[in-house]
């Protein structure tokens, strides 16, 4: 059985949800509910630790020049001790454009089936050694590392597979085509194929890695491209372990492994320039720093880009029908992964005659007391907060929040100061509690750009209109991909809905309950929308893939007498 | 009835058409065959004819400053003496995002519907009109611009509107999304909106300015965008009739004509840099010379840019069953327009050893004597020749036919000196019958480039294998949109789909009969590949259409007890 046959039926139904965008997932949520979730946890853990032991995470990619790594575990501030092979970077794209003659030219059906095996290899074979890769680069709390960068990294994985398949398949691969000119008929065969771009450049960064780089690797396959994977020094198991996956699957269904190689550098010497400006580059994929972003969709050219850079996520409080439970929501969402997230929310912009509820107006302050207290409540317990805040990926992060806290101090109200806490399991973990500050538009240079980690502005606005104009200009100025909104009243709403649409961020009105205010769905949230800075990959619709390949035709007579063609004056 | 309920039938043939990609067209594809053609000549005519009475061609779009134009006939070389408005750019700029709000909220279909009426619009009213207008400004012959850029046109208008709404309908408007999170179930309401990414720019070309224009427009206007059209300075007419024909049935619709301006410049004060710089570019739709397409292609972000410009359109003669239909086939096609068509074959690959035949070999100087008679079969005789060669748009093309003929004679070997003929009705039009040169690799810079006008090289090669070689890294490397092949052995078309494939060129393999080989079918042949550096405006795939717009979402609590609602673990 062909690997298209063996994976069609969750295809089809993967195909279905995008169509419908219900809820739907072959996998798991939980850790806990993996089949056989035991044995998988403790075979996956000694993976991860075997890596640590062997000190060498062996590739057999070409032109290895030399072997590096640099990652440190935000768990343990120690050097994880891993080296990965670097190579020259001619080699592996000379390597992939040999690999790409066979895989473009075969039909894109079969190219699917072997991504939908690699997927199921991902999740049968590696997800808690991923998971473990994650927490130790990343710094994701383990529940996360399982449903953020693994089932739901999987997900979109076959999301792209299912606009992949639609774009191609809106191309038919051959027709006859028949027409008078005067008084004689001309008849032609033509053949219509599916040419990939060339070479995919993947870039993945520190604190998400497998989430944009699994579908990005994805799209540009299935499309009949190579792709070379640039994983961001700090966070290069995940991606080391997908590489050797992508590798091993496609070696055994009888493609050449270099369709997939990793490019690794270090943070002293990095190769991220020479990768977008390699000749054979035909596509960039890249998730990562905005001042890097911007120098990728200004400098990519002519390779096409898909990039998701960041901004200020934005929230809205105009009134609600209870307002402890938005709170308690966006404290929540606030903390989560000590806001390490492009869909994290940084900039609360709120009336200054406060918040409408059903027991009255509650005054601008108490609404910001109320939500840094809330934050507290979640943080100050050191195992609750380890579940939610996890670790800092980055040590940066930690320099920014003591740089972020001294111009607090001087120029906001300071409604909560980040510290160190203790982590239960992980007594030598990089933690902090959230940075809070309470600001007016004067200071409005803080909080127009992404502050990258636990950072978040309390922002006095004029009235309810004021907050909604300044909440979507800064988005679409400055980027931002996710938007909140509370408000009891349809008008407001209704006026922030065209607001945000406008602006280009996803927005979220009045959610309260157990789902964290910025969970995507697979086959059903859509990503950046390409409408502000923050980026344009999508992930999920056909912008996605239409770039990633061109339509070559053939054309000659028919040859022999079809009687069948009819001509068409 | 609605728009789309009018054309719905229509529209469907053409859905039908692109998904088949057989012969179809609404239209007649000769101008005699024009319903009540006589009158419909005489009133385009006449048209034509008070433009160039009236002197001044009235546009009431906002922020006209002065009135300028500098067109001159080709045919005539006469000043068509015609002043149009131009408007201060941010005044167009911002008259077309007033004009959007409405449109991007008014459902596709009731969009789709608006430009299929424009469409029949520019065929029922103003076809006549642009024929004259194409011809006394981009020196087409009678002929071709009703073909070319009347209903062919028309039909590729049509084929973007047909990609415009498959990307769209791709994206459902809404969603009931159901999960569970822990013990509590999240039921949301989701809506997701088409959002158009802003004002598009479409530059149109000197020598076919509907044919990329028309389809580009539809495409931007479809999903939602307002377009600036930016014609040539030597080809406005036939862009000012049509920005007309579309402010009238927009606005006869109920909607802001300002949703289709004008920008237009003079060759001494050109404005595209602004045009692409301007903060409020969103889209830019660009045909036109290779210089200026490289810096619109590399200055455009964050714009997204759409693009055709030139390159050297090849063909290989390896063997062939009819050497002189051949030949002719080719002479003709060399001939079309004074090889002024993005399409026109430049260079032509031969082996040394010559052409094989059923007859024999035919030497390499013998084949390029014999092509060259047969161009000059067909330019001798003035009637023939107006009727194929019509006029040369520019000045410049005259100048650039005399370099390259003085370089010809120094470098190369000249085997047709091109000279003016005496256009039958036009005494005083711009003509010069072709270029054509023997030169072998030695002389790679002559030909590595396109060379704009009736200019062709034939290319001693080393054999069939290095002439294939040549033909198509040169394609991959300096751009080509069409690619033309002679052989009999069916090993060497293979080997030639596939090279050609790579290179990105559109191949026609073994054409001879009444139809020119470059003749490309509306809802048949797709465009530019985006695989080389000829453009990437393919017109006629999702690609084309689906960088143009974003999806935003909106997801709230499904208030209301929906028992229809599942929970999904």
């Amino acid at each position: 059985m062909s690997f298209y046959a063996k994976h069609k039926e969750r295809f089809e139904l993967a195909q279905e949800a995008c169509a419908k965008r219900h809820c739907w997932s072959p996998y798991p949520d939980m850790p806990d509910k993996y089949p056989d979730a035991a044995t998988a946890k403790q075979t996956g853990k000694l993976a991860f630790d075997q890596h640590l032991t062997r000190g060498k995470f062996d590739i057999d990619q070409p032109g290895i020049n030399q072997w590096i790594g640099e990652e440190v575990s935000p768990y343990t501030q120690q050097a994880l001790g891993i080296l990965y092979p670097q190579s020259h970077l001619d080699a592996l794209f000379q390597a992939a454009e040999v690999a790409m003659t066979t895989w473009a030219q075969t039909p894109y059906e079969v190219r699917i089936g072997v991504l939908m095996e690699v997927i199921d290899t991902l999740y049968k074979d590696h997800l808690f050694e991923v998971l473990h890769a994650v927490m130790h680069t990343a710094g994701q709390s383990y529940n996360m590392a399982y449903a953020g960068s693994g089932v739901n990294a999987l997900d979109r994985s076959i999301e792209a597979l299912v606009y992949a398949e639609q774009a191609m398949k809106s191309v038919t691969p051959s027709a006859l085509w028949s027409r008078r000119f005067g008084s004689s008929n001309i008849a032609l065969q033509k053949t219509y194929r599916i040419v990939p771009k060339g070479v995919a450049v993947c870039f993945s960064c520190a604190s998400f890695p497998t989430w944009n780089a699994w579908p990005s690797m994805m799209a540009s396959l299935a499309t009949g491209n190579p792709v070379i994977v640039k994983p961001h020094p700090a966070t290069v198991l995940p991606m080391a372990i997908t590489v050797k996956a992508f590798r091993q699957v496609l070696k055994a269904a009888g493609f050449d492994p270099n369709l997939v190689t990793m490019a690794i550098d270090s943070t002293t010497e990095p190769i991220g320039k020479l990768l977008i400006k390699h000749p054979k580059t035909a596509i960039v994929d890249f998730t990562g720093s905005v001042k890097f972003g911007q120098w990728v969709e200004q400098n990519s050219h002519p390779a096409v880009a898909f990039t998701e850079t960041a901004g200020c996520n934005t929230v809205v409080l105009e009134s609600t029908d209870d307002l402890d439970a938005a709170l308690r929501n966006l404290a929540t969402t606030m903390c989560l992964f000590s806001a390490q997230m492009c869909t994290s929310p940084q900039n609360i912009y709120i009336p200054q005659a406060g918040v409408q509820t059903p027991t009255g107006w509650v005054s601008f302050d108490e609404v910001a007391k109320r939500l840094a207290d809330a934050v507290q409540a979640l943080t100050s317990d050191p195992k609750k907060a380890s579940m939610i805040l996890a670790t800092i990926q980055s040590h940066q992060t930690l320099a920014l929040l003591k740089d972020m806290s001294e111009q607090a101090s001087q120029r906001g109200h300071v409604l909560l100061s980040p510290t160190a806490y203790a982590h239960p399991d992980f007594p030598d973990a990089r933690t902090s509690t959230p940075l809070m500050m309470q600001v007016t538009p004067h200071e409005h240079d803080m909080y127009s750009q992404e502050r990258f980690g636990p950072i978040s502005f309390v922002i006095r606005c004029k009235d309810a209109h004021d907050a909604l104009t300044q909440a979507t200009q800064d988005a679409k100025q400055h980027g931002g991909l996710t938007a909140f909104l509370y408000s009891t009243r349809e008008d407001f709403i209704e006026q922030a809905e065209n607001a945000y649409a406008k602006a280009g961020a996803q927005l979220t009105i009045n959610l309260v309950g157990a789902m964290p205010l910025n969970f995507a769905a697979a086959y059903s949230d859509y990503h950046v929308t390409g409408l502000n800075p923050a980026g344009n990959a999508t992930l999920t619709n056909l912008a996605f893939v239409t770039g990633r390949f061109g339509v070559v035709q053939s054309r000659r007579p028919v040859t022999t007498a079809d009687t069948t063609l009819s001509a068409n004056a």
